[in-house]
């Protein structure tokens, strides 16, 4: 490979301060250091954690210049020193959260926060060095990387155990979405909840999150599944999604959670929280069934207020729990759920609600942060 | 049997006010209905439910005259119609959440709050007529039951879902124990938390249920048991329960969870808040591993505060649950787990710190009360 070893120029989408448009402009690339990988990136899409750091809600989270993204597909252009498991040509998801393999999370099953690469959204560095793959082309300014991936760039350095490999006869275009939302969502449902046949379920918020995890309960055969949103132009798609009843909590004068116990005879067995908001938090946890539910929790939570439950409601047979990834480790477990997925076990077309070219990212955002776009696809 | 099918009056501790000692008088105790059977309670201990039913720390609880008690041993006097799995002379433990069998709970593994029969501090009567079974003597005022069960009394009449029957050959005293305290303790130990061989747990509060904890950690096999309690004298026998390493929150300068780090190398696997203490619980949330920690609520929590977690902070490889009756059902499981605790498993005789007469009721109170007893068996 001619590039191999050499430090490449490139086309990235550069993040210059809180809110502010990205700049597409050229950046350096460095070589991959010693257990890294250098990706070409072929299909990006945008996920509300990229939303969330670009208009720089959490003021300890910014860092710029910065290159967000992290959910996408592409292929190996070199590895670096000691990476076994890839090579130039490979297809391969960059994938936030990392499996070392070798660490006690990484070896207990049911696990899946690795040590050493689990996502932090305050890391803006290569863990090896402390020091950025990334330089603006002009003036050799460091640019800093973002949730282990940093996807809106022709080309990224990313730890290896940040990366899977899949099999190069899957349609990347498509793979782009498992290497985030789809997966976090349809494992929410199937390795978080373990959803089983003739399961009711509530999913609160109906982004492209909300609508894997009702895919998900859906494909596992769940019997009744409600969506619950503020903005009813998701309903038809959630409909597609599996969702029979849906619930606009700004309509009527009950309580989310009274509307769901009437529906379901006594409360749905899983809900789902991927709102990020604290009242849909409680209306969720209430909503599920006491003696049996499980309340799972996706979405991101900004504001500084704490869980609004009380310790003694934990007794009434009611649990809360969260997960990253939909509770997948990514090297060990997502391969089988890609396989899943191509076999039509998940509608992954549902997902994508716009096509565009990288160039047009800030579209993209645009769309996303008003609510219009579920997956907005970008090719580079 | 004689008494059969009539009215026995027999003594009984009853309260009569918050906090004001409890008078042992004559009560009238009606026959069992359908569904019901009457016990002749020959062992009872207290428990801390009880203490605070009796200090009335909960205003909406509060109800006069009632027989508090739970945690007992009997012998079946008579049952009511319908009752086909015991009968009179059968050895029995009343249970204070109960288990019908039918419900959707009941048919459900992993869950033991049955519908019908579960816990409830608010109950006073009996389910199928909102009646009492019990009256004073001298003037025939309804005296109002207490955790399904009310064993403060030589007889008292409980929903046959809520009593499990015994092997007669087992020892009765020992087995007072198991139906409230250490069934609570082991079980979270090995229901909910599932400890292996090797585990590193932490328990904050060393009462009967946290050291039954600790037990039940040392009969897994857990590699490090450390003990959290503000009051040392607890600690020797904590160290008979398998406790390596003791923290009193009140010594040093570091808060408990960075001792436990520091002792542990990240955090143990399993924490369980046994002291009913919302610093305790975040300690004890901090004090786990994060990737792969969970914490078990076993304490009441009587203030009105909530959960001192950031919905993020479940994001963390932390995750909290809590549990009733240590996960078991109690008809279908306790059985089993009496069979192991006799066979050694289990060192119930640790859990007996005092052994008194009925009518000293007001003075084993006093000693749970100031901390001086562990469990204070009452011989009827």
């Amino acid at each position: 490979m001619e590039t191999q070893g050499k430090v490449i120029t490139c086309r990235a989408a550069v993040a210059w301060g809180a809110g502010e448009a990205l700049v597409m402009e050229d950046v350096k690339v460095d070589p991959p250091q010693r257990l890294e990988v250098r990706l070409r990136i072929l299909f990006t899409s945008i996920c509300h954690t990229d939303l969330s750091a670009w208009k720089g809600e959490n003021e300890a989270q910014q860092a710029y210049p910065r290159i967000l993204g992290h959910e996408a597909a592409g292929i190996v252009e070199s590895v670096g020193e000691g990476v076994e498991d890839m090579k130039a040509g490979d297809h391969v998801l960059p994938i936030f959260t990392g499996e070392c393999g070798e660490c006690r999370v990484c070896n207990r099953d049911g696990a899946n926060l690795c040590e050493r690469f689990r996502v932090d959204p305050m890391k803006k560095v290569m863990l090896s060095d402390g020091k950025t793959r990334f330089f603006t082309s002009k003036d050799n300014k460091p640019i800093f990387h973002f949730l282990n991936t940093s996807t809106f760039s022709e080309y990224t350095v990313i730890d290896s155990a940040c990366v899977v490999k899949v099999d190069p006869l899957f349609p990347l275009e498509k793979m782009s979405l498992l290497s985030c939302g789809v997966s976090t969502g349809v494992g929410a449902a199937w390795n978080v909840a373990d959803i089983r046949p003739g399961s009711t379920i509530a999913v609160f918020g109906l982004g492209a999150v909300g609508l894997a995890v009702a895919e998900g309960a859906r494909a596992r055969g769940a019997s009744k599944i409600i969506g619950i949103d503020v903005n009813p132009d998701k309903f038809p798609l959630g409909r597609e999604a599996g969702i029979s009843e849906f619930i606009n909590p700004k309509e009527g004068d009950k309580a989310v959670h009274e509307r769901v116990m009437e529906i379901t005879e006594g409360g749905v067995e899983y809900s789902f929280e991927c709102a990020g908001s604290i009242e849909a938090l409680r209306e969720a946890f209430l909503s599920t069934n006491s003696g049996v539910g499980v309340t799972v929790l996706l979405g991101v939570h900004s504001s500084p207020q704490l869980l609004p439950i009380h310790p003694m409601e934990l007794f009434q047979g009611r649990s809360i729990t969260a997960s990253v990834f939909g509770g997948f480790k990514p090297k060990t477990q997502l391969p089988f759920f890609i396989t899943q997925c191509l076999q039509g076990q998940i509608n992954l077309d549902l997902f994508i609600s716009h096509d565009l070219p990288f160039h047009d990212i800030n579209k993209a955002m645009q769309l996303l942060h008003q609510g219009k776009a579920l997956r907005c696809l970008l090719r580079l």
